[in-house]
C-alpha cells in the first residue's frame, strides 16, 4: 500500500486533497512569498487520525509538514512538492473551566475563537496579535508566538499548561497537565512548544485563563524619542502596579504608511510627531476599574496624571486617550494593520529582531548608517514592541534580487546580535532564518539542536529543513 | 593519567578532596536520608575548569554528581562511591544590572546574596523557601524550585532568562540571553532548568529582577474549610489586582507540631482553629503602598476589608494582620519551619503533591482514610502552598520498615494523580521519586525523556540513576 492510499486509510478520502484545485490554499501564503503545491493534504480530525498519519509516513519514510493557520512569518509551514499535515479540522475546544480557569482546545482552533470563548466566562486568553481571525493555537504554540500584550502576559509558553504531541513515529504524548505546579521530570512541554513541527506535532493543548480586566486606558502618544519613551513606559508601569499591557513604538513613517495604505485611516494626533506610541494600560481590581462618583475611571487618571506631568517636563508632546470602545479599537487597528502594510512593496526584507532597552536607539541609528551604505535610495518601515525590545524592522531596498535582499537581512540580523540582541524574537525561524541560526546562534547550542531533533524523529520526517540548519 | 589526576589538573590539589574527612559534608545531605561518602569532590572555580572536569571524566568514562547548595529533598544529589561536582566555589555575582533589572550569577550563589545585592538596588529576586540561606541558584534551576510566592512570580523557570551549561563532554553551551524575547529555536534554557544535572551542568544565570514592594500586608487568617480558604483567595486577588504574594495553609496539626518543636514558637489565634493560612499581599504601586493622612496603608486596608467582610459571613474565623516587620517575621518564621518540623519523627514519609485547587478537600480527605487503612495509629502533618494546590503532605508511620514507607508513598501519590495531580510539583524526582515516575508519568513521556538523556549523555555520565527511571 502506498503512503496516499494509507493516508486515506487514516481520514477517509474526503480528507485527503490532491490536485492543484484541491490544494491552491496551501500552495501560497498569505504574503506570497513562500509558493509551492504540495502534493497532497491530509487533515486528520483527531489525535488518534494524526497519530495514523504519522505513524504511516514513519513506516514509509515519507515526510510531513504540519500546519495550521498558516499565518507565521518564517515560510516555517512551506511545502512544496511535501504533504501538508493540516491541523485545521481539529477545531474543537473540548473544554472551558471557569473555576480553575482553563481552556482544552485543539490545535485547530482560531484565536479568535479562542478569545470569545474565553470572554463568555469573563475571562480572557491574552495571547493576541494581528492574525487572530486566521492564527490557530496549535501553529501559535509551535512557533511560540508573541504578540502586542506579551509585556503583560508573557508569549504562547507562558500561557500554556500541558499539551498533547504526536510524535514522528506516532506515538501519541500526554502531557495534558492542568496544574501550574509540577515538576515531574524534563519540561517537555517546552520543548515541543516553538519546535515549529519538527520535533512532534502539538494537537492540543491546555491554556491558562486570566481576568477580564474591568476597564482600560489606552492612549496614543508623541514622544520627543525613544528614550523619552521608556520613561514613559517605567513610570506608567509604577502608578499602575505593573498592569500596561501594550506599549507599541510607531514612528512617523509608520503613520504615513498607514494613511497611505489602509482605508479610513486617520492621523492620530493634529500635528505630525517622529515618535509615536500607542499604550494601554488593563484594570482588574475593583479600585482601579470603577468609575468615581463623578464618572472617571481611576485607571485612565492614573494614566492621565503621569502623561500630564511628562507633559510638562516636555518629555510628551501630545497625547490622545480614548473616550470610547471605538476610539480604542481605532488605535488598535493602526497598530494591527502592521503586518498588512509591511508586505505593501515590491521588494522588502521583513525582520523581527529584539535588542536590550537600553539599545533601542542605536540598533535604529546603526541599521539606517548601515542600510543607507549598501542601498542609499532604500527606505524602512518599523514597529516595535518597544516594551520588549523587540523591532520588526522592515527595510524596502531598491531592488529585489536575493543577494541584495539576503546582504540586508544579514546586516539587519548582525546589528542586531552585536548589541547583544537576536536575531528572532517572536517570529521563529522556520526557513527564513536559517541562515542567522547558522551565522548567530551559539555553535554549540545548534549542535545540541540536531541531537535532540536526531533523538526525536531519526528520519527526519516532521517537517525537514526548517528550525535548525543542516551540518 | 588516571581520573583523579585528571581532575587535580583541571582544579589544582586544593579543590579535589578525597578521604573521609575532608568529604564529610558531602557524605550525607541535611535531612539525614542519604548517607553515603563520595569517592571525591572536585571544586572547579570557572566555568572553563567545570569544561575540564566534565571533559576528564567523559574521557574516561567515569560519572558525575553536579551538587551545590545540597538543600533538595528526593536524594538529587546523593553521590555515594561517586565523584562529586561542587558548584559551591563558583560564588561570583558578575554583574547587577539595575535599568534592565537583571543580574548575572553563577551557579554556586546562595539565594540570600541574591536577595541581597537585588535588594541595594532597591528590586527583588522572588525566588525564596525556607532553605534560602544555604541553597544555591545553580540548584534551584536544576530542580525548578518552587517557594512561598510562586502564586505571584512564578517558580525559578520563570525567574531565568538565560543559562550557561556545560555539556556532558565539556563542551559549554552558551544561552545567556538578557533578551525577554528570543524565539531562535529549541527552548534549550528550559530542558536544562529542572533536569536535576542529568543533561548538563548549570554553571551561570542570567536572572530577572522585579520592582521592590513598597508595602506588604500580611496576615494570620482562620477559616472554617479549605474550600472558605479558596474564596478567601479569590476575593484578595480580586481586591488587590492580583498582587496575593503568599498563601500558605497550615492545618492545627502544624500550629501544634511548630509550638512543640520550635523554640519560641507562639499561638496565631487566641484561640486553636482547624484551618489557618497565611497570606501576604505586596504592593507596588504607590496609590496602594503609601500611607494616607491617618497612617493607614491603603493595601492593609484592602486585606481587611475583604477579611472584615469574610468575617462577617462567618467565612473567616479570625485574623490577624501584622501591625510591624517584626509581627511579619514571625510569621513567616512560623511557616519557614516546616522542613525543620517535618524531620523530627523517627520514621516519614515526606511527600510534594499538587492537585486541581478543587480537588484539595477530596485528597486530604482520602489520604487520611486510606493511610488509616494500612496503618490506623500514623499521624500526619500538613503544609501547603495553597493557591498553588501543593500539599507537602508527610506521613508519620507506626513503623519504619521500608516496604511500609513505600507503600504509604504509593498510597499518597496514586492519591493525588487519581484527582489529576502530580507526584512532584516543586521538588523534582531525584531518586526518591523514580518509582513514582515510573508508576505514574506517561510512559511516552519517560521513553521521550530517556532519548533526550541518551542523546545528550550517550554514555550516561551526567548524574545516573535519577530523574529518568531505566527501562
Amino acid at each position: 500500500m502506498d503512503i496516499i492510499a494509507r493516508l486515506v486509510a487514516a481520514v477517509g478520502p474526503a480528507n485527503l486533497l490532491r490536485g492543484e484545485e484541491a490544494v491552491a490554499p496551501w500552495a501560497r501564503d498569505w504574503t506570497g512569498r513562500y509558493v509551492g503545491a504540495p502534493l497532497a493534504v491530509v487533515r486528520p480530525g483527531s489525535t488518534a487520525e494524526v497519530s495514523q498519519v504519522m505513524a504511516a509516513a514513519h513506516a514509509a519514510g515519507v515526510a510531513v509538514v504540519p500546519a495550521s493557520g498558516r499565518t507565521g512569518l518564517t515560510g516555517a509551514t512551506h511545502a512544496p512538492d511535501r504533504i501538508v499535515l493540516s491541523l485545521d479540522r481539529m477545531n474543537r475546544i473540548r473544554a472551558v473551566k471557569a473555576g480553575p480557569r482553563l481552556l482544552i482546545a485543539e490545535a485547530g482552533v482560531i484565536l479568535d475563537r479562542l478569545h470569545e470563548a474565553a470572554e463568555a466566562h469573563d475571562l480572557i486568553f491574552p495571547l493576541t496579535f494581528g492574525a487572530k481571525g486566521s492564527a490557530m493555537i496549535g501553529g501559535a504554540l509551535s512557533t511560540n508566538a508573541g504578540g502586542s500584550n506579551v509585556l503583560r502576559y508573557g508569549s504562547a509558553r507562558e500561557q500554556c499548561l500541558g499539551i498533547e504531541v504526536v510524535l514522528a513515529d506516532g506515538r501519541v504524548l500526554d502531557l495534558m497537565s492542568e496544574l501550574h505546579k509540577d515538576n515531574s521530570g524534563y519540561a517537555l512541554r517546552h520543548l515541543f512548544i516553538g519546535a515549529e513541527g519538527t520535533l512532534g506535532v502539538i494537537t492540543a493543548a491546555v491554556l491558562k485563563l486570566l481576568p477580564r480586566p474591568r476597564a482600560y486606558a489606552t492612549a496614543m502618544v508623541a514622544v520627543p524619542s525613544i528614550t523619552a519613551g521608556l520613561d514613559l513606559l517605567a513610570r506608567l508601569r509604577e502608578a499602575t502596579g505593573g498592569a500596561v499591557e501594550a506599549f507599541e513604538y510607531m514612528p512617523r513613517s509608520y503613520i504615513e504608511a498607514h494613511l497611505a495604505h489602509i482605508p479610513g485611516a486617520r492621523e492620530p494626533f493634529d500635528a505630525p510627531h517622529d515618535h509615536t506610541i500607542m499604550v494601554e494600560v488593563g484594570a482588574v481590581a475593583p479600585r482601579d476599574a470603577e468609575p468615581g462618583p463623578d464618572g472617571t475611571i481611576p485607571v485612565v487618571e492614573q494614566v492621565e496624571e503621569v502623561l500630564a506631568d511628562l507633559m510638562d517636563r516636555g518629555q510628551v508632546l501630545d497625547a490622545v486617550v480614548a473616550r470610547s470602545e471605538a476610539q480604542r479599537r481605532e488605535m488598535w487597528a493602526r497598530r494591527e494593520s502592521a503586518a498588512e502594510i509591511t508586505f505593501t512593496q515590491p521588494f522588502f526584507v521583513d525582520t523581527d529582531i529584539a535588542v536590550p532597552l537600553d539599545r533601542l536607539e542605536e540598533f535604529l541609528a546603526t541599521i539606517r548608517h548601515r542600510l543607507a551604505g549598501i542601498d542609499p535610495e532604500a527606505k524602512d518601515f518599523v514597529v516595535s514592541h518597544l516594551g520588549d525590545g523587540n523591532i520588526h524592522y522592515t527595510a524596502y531596498p531598491t531592488r529585489g534580487n536575493s543577494d541584495h535582499l539576503a546582504a540586508i537581512r544579514a546586516l539587519v540580523d548582525d546589528t542586531a546580535v552585536s548589541l547583544g540582541g537576536s536575531f528572532s524574537a517572536e517570529h521563529g525561524i522556520g526557513q527564513s532564518k536559517l541562515s542567522a541560526m547558522r551565522t548567530h546562534k551559539d555553535p554549540v547550542a545548534v549542535e545540541v539542536m540536531r541531537s535532540l531533533k536526531a533523538a526525536l524523529d531519526p528520519k527526519g520526517l516532521l517537517n525537514p529543513g526548517k528550525t535548525v540548519p543542516g551540518p
